[in-house]
């Protein structure tokens, strides 16, 4: 039984598999996202990425500031649905459910940095 | 044998099924917590947050960040307790050994959130 | 099959719980790191921490802002890679192939606190 549960042949584990496998890639796309905005605004942490003898550390550049708080809410959000979403595959849950679930999570995170992350920085 | 192992015959995985739903829910309510205190102190950090034309954004209210620093301290010790009592379950443990090193993991992390972001966070 | 998959007999995972038991007690030093700086540096964030009534809460020392997002970079890199790492073991991979990439995640986040948050640290 618990064999079953854990391999691909269980669609519930499928599902939450290739999710998984979405939101990590996306996590670690805020990254990068977050490297693109410090060199659009020249803002860094730390001084030896300083490019030039000009520039001082900043903390306050609000789009980056953004990107690294939609980064912490990933943080706060889907990492807790990795440990969670398996447990749940593990109780056999209906596969109709679980699946809508695992795509509702997904499908939400996604859009969470798109709005938060991407398009409301522009306006800033 | 691993086979028994994940399922909820077993009472180390139980106990530790329990203990991770209890601080998934646990974590989640500290988002609840930190719009409670930004309502409370009229502090946000987004602009497309504020309320009134009055509002600036701000990012230093001490009840606000005391809350999100029991937060990422959660995410600092609870995460890795997921990992880590998933494989340490899979070692099968004592049963007694286990079940009441998962309680007191569990219970030390609710009465740090009651002390630290509870508590203390009136006489600020 | 998956029975296997998740027992020491397996090679792969036997290297997945190494290093996850490696990385999570070089995390929870990140916490101890931390300290030492803020005791060296009399950096405290909350009130009822300062030793002396002549110290205020203070949010900007160096020393103590650069471990603290060598922490937070742990929490961005190394919580992903268990919820992966396990996802990829039920994949019955190469064993060849995953257990040097798990030594390759381990050595480098060793690498990353090495250089990043003590190393430089002396600098500032």
């Amino acid at each position: 039984m618990s064999l079953e549960l854990l391999t691909l042949n269980n669609p519930v584990f499928k599902s939450f598999t290739f999710w998984a496998g979405v939101l990590v890639v996306k996590m670690l796309a805020m990254s990068l996202l977050t490297a693109i905005q410090r060199f659009k605004t020249k803002t860094f942490a730390n001084p030896e990425d300083l490019m030039s003898p000009k520039l001082k550390v900043k903390f306050d550049d609000p789009n980056v500031e953004r990107v690294r708080r939609a980064h912490r809410n990933d943080l706060e959000n889907i990492l807790p649905f990795f440990a969670i979403g398996l447990l749940y595959t593990l109780t056999n849950p209906s596969a109709f459910l679980a699946i809508n679930l695992f795509r509702a999570v997904g499908i939400s995170r996604i859009v969470h940095t798109l709005v938060y992350a991407i398009t409301l920085s522009r306006d800033v």
